[in-house]
C-alpha cells in the first residue's frame, strides 16, 4: 500500500450499475434531502442537502478572521464583529449540488452518487460582499475574486484548500453575500460556520464554506475547482464549459407510503393531489408538467409564483390513480425556455444532470 | 411491473462487494456522523446519525396527542402541555444504529449500508415514562409495552406503523423517557418531533420517533420490528436473539487530511496525539487499545471517565508516525469485559457488528 493506492486518479467512470466502496464512503457522510421534505418551504439543517469535499473544520468564532487581499488598495483583516458594520441581507434561496442526478447517469462518473435529492431551500442571512470590496478598494484591472475555505484535502492528486473564484463582473452584479446565519440561527458546522459565501442562483460549489480569505486577482483563476473539477466535459482532454447556475428541475413529493428498502411507493386508488417544488437559477419557473404514465403523456400543473428570486416554487396537480403499477414524472421549464430532458445530458463529471425524476408507484 | 417488484423480499445477502441501488437509495437519505465530528462531545442535529425506516412525518405540535392504553385502569390521551406536569429529565446519551458496521460484513446483508459512522451523542430532555404509566394504572399481569410511531410503511411485505416493544421490567427500571428536546432545542423532524422515546444504552431501533401511542400488553409483543427485524440470527429459519443494548465500540478521529473520494488520510511524520471516543450500552468503557500497525501490536490509550452513563468517553494516545503507509485501529473493552472482535460477528441482519475500525493512513 502506498500513497498512490488511495489518491483518487483522474475522473473515473463506473464499469457496472452497482456502486463502489469509494462512492459509499461519500454517501454515508454527505446526505440529500429526504424527498418528503418537499412539504416544507424552508428546509431545516439536517434535512437540507450537504456536500463536503474534505473534513468539516470546526472554527472558533472569536479567533475567526477574514482576509481580503490581492489586487486591492487596502487589504483588510476582519473579525465577526466587523461584519456587523456592513449592509445586512436575508435571502430565501434554493441550493443544489452540481452533481445531483449523477447516480442516474450511464456510464456513471465515480463521485458522490446523488440520485435526485441534493437540494434544499433556506433563509440565508449575512452581509453583502460589494461594500466590503469597496472598502478594500479594488484596483482597476481586477478580473477574478478567489474565495478560500478553511477545509483542506487532496483531490485527484492535488493538495489544496477548497477554493473557488467568480469573475469580478459576477461579484459586481451585487447579489453575492457572506452568510452568517441559516434560517435565523448561526450557521451549523456542516454549512460553513461561522461564515460562508452565498452566490444566489448558482450550484453549491460556488457557495464556499468556512470562508477565511477573499483574494482579488488581475487575471483569471486557474485553481482545481474552477479549471478542472466543475466543468461540463465529454472527453478527458476537453477543457469543457464551467458549471455556473442551477438548471431548472422539478421534484415530486412521493405520494403514499414507502417500502423500507426499495423506496417504492404504495398509493390507494382514487383522486390525489400531487405536490412538489420546482426551481431554476436562471429565471422563475413558468411551466411544470406532470406525467402519471411514465412520460407518455403530460399535463400542466398549477404553479405558485416565485416568493423570492432563485427560491423554489410549489406546484400541484390532480391525479386520478387507477389500480396497477405506474411511474410518476415531472419536468420544469423556466422563463428563459430552459427545460428538463427526458434523457441524460451526459458529461464526464456527472454535473448539471436534470433529466426528469421517475417515481415508481403501485396503486392498490 | 407489479407491487412485488419493489416490495423487498425476505432478508437478502449481497452477491458482490459492490453496493446495489436499493442500498444507495437508503444511503442518500440516511446519514452518519462525519468522523471528524468525534472532536465534539455533543453532536448537533445534521451531524448526528439518522436512520428513518419510512417517510419522516411532519406532526403538528398543537394537534399531537399521545394515547396510553391497553392493560391499564385509566387510559390517557395527552397533549404536549400535559407532559409539562411530569418529572423532567435530561440525559447525555450516545445513540448508535444497530446496523452500524453492516457494510463491512461479508457476505453483506442488504439494508442501510453503514460503515462505522452511525453514531452520535446528544443531550435529550423530556419526561420520565414511569410516572406516566403510574397515572394510567398498569394492571397486574402486564408483560410488555408497545410504542407506536406516526411513520407508516411496508417492510418485507408487511405494512405497518413503526412499532417496538420493551418488556415491562425494562420500563420499570425507570430509565426510559419521552424526549421533547435535543441539545436544548425542540426535536428536529428527523429525530422524531415532537416526541420520541429514549431508552438509555439501547441501539437506535428502541428509541421510537414520532411517538403517538403507548400500549400495555399482558403478553409478549410479536410485531415485525421485535420478532423479525432486529434479531441476531445466522439462518433464515433461526428465531434469533433480540438486539438490545449497544455493544462496546471505539472510533478514531481520522488524523491528517483526506482524499476527497477515497477518504484515505495523509499525515505528516512525527508525534501525533490520536483522539477519539468509546462507548458501551452495558457499562463504562474501561480500556481502549490503539494499534498503529494494522492490529499487529496494541497499546493502551488514556480514557476520560464517564461523564454520564451511556455517554461516550474521550480517549487519547500518542503516535510517533514513521513515513510510509499503515493502518490505525482501535478497540474498546467495557467494565463487564465485553470487547470488540478483530473479525466480524456475522449475522443475517448485519446487526451489532463492532469489529474494529481500520483507518488507512499514509505518513509522509
Amino acid at each position: 500500500m502506498t500513497i498512490d493506492d488511495w489518491i483518487s486518479p483522474p475522473a473515473r467512470l463506473a464499469e457496472t450499475g452497482d456502486f463502489s466502496l469509494d462512492e459509499l464512503r461519500l454517501a454515508t457522510r454527505n446526505h440529500g434531502m429526504p424527498l418528503e421534505m418537499l412539504d416544507l418551504e424552508v428546509t431545516p439543517p439536517g434535512l437540507h442537502y450537504v456536500l463536503v469535499h474534505y473534513d468539516i473544520p470546526l472554527l472558533d468564532r472569536e479567533a475567526w478572521r477574514l482576509v481580503v487581499d490581492g489586487h486591492v488598495d487596502r487589504p483588510l483583516t476582519l473579525g465577526l464583529g466587523d461584519l456587523a458594520d456592513l449592509d445586512p441581507t436575508t435571502r430565501r434561496l434554493t441550493l443544489e449540488c452540481a452533481g445531483n442526478g449523477r447516480a442516474r447517469t450511464s456510464p456513471r462518473p465515480i463521485s458522490q452518487p446523488w440520485l435526485d435529492e441534493a437540494v434544499g431551500t433556506a433563509d440565508w442571512s449575512g452581509v453583502l460582499l460589494a461594500p466590503l470590496l469597496e472598502r478594500a478598494g479594488v484596483r482597476a484591472g481586477a478580473e477574478s475574486v478567489v474565495f478560500t475555505g478553511a477545509d483542506h484535502g487532496i483531490e485527484r492528486g492535488i493538495e489544496q484548500d477548497y477554493q473557488r473564484a467568480l469573475s469580478i463582473d459576477e461579484v459586481e452584479r451585487g447579489e453575492v453575500f457572506l452568510a452568517t446565519a441559516m434560517n435565523g440561527a448561526p450557521l451549523p458546522p456542516q454549512h460553513g460556520a461561522p461564515v460562508r459565501l452565498v452566490v444566489p442562483g448558482w450550484y453549491g460549489m460556488a457557495h464556499v464554506k468556512w470562508l477565511i480569505r477573499i483574494t482579488i486577482l488581475d487575471r483569471p483563476f486557474d485553481g482545481f475547482q474552477n479549471a478542472t473539477a466543475y466543468r461540463i466535459k465529454r472527453d478527458p482532454g476537453d477543457p469543457g464549459e464551467p458549471v455556473t447556475r442551477i438548471e431548472p428541475r422539478a421534484l415530486i413529493r412521493p405520494p403514499g407510503f414507502p417500502d423500507f428498502q426499495t423506496r417504492g411507493r404504495i398509493v390507494d386508488a382514487g383522486r390525489h393531489v400531487l405536490t412538489g417544488r420546482a426551481w431554476s437559477g436562471f429565471a422563475p419557473v413558468e411551466r411544470v408538467e406532470v406525467s402519471s404514465d411514465g412520460a407518455a403523456t403530460w399535463s400542466d400543473a398549477e404553479i405558485e409564483p416565485c416568493s423570492a428570486p432563485y427560491a423554489w416554487q410549489a406546484w400541484r396537480s390532480t391525479w386520478h390513480a387507477m389500480p396497477g403499477p405506474t411511474e410518476l414524472c415531472v419536468r420544469a421549464t423556466d422563463a428563459e425556455g430552459r427545460t428538463q430532458p427526458l434523457e441524460q445530458r451526459w458529461n464526464r463529471q456527472g454535473m448539471a444532470n436534470t433529466h426528469v425524476q421517475r417515481v415508481p408507484v403501485v396503486v392498490r
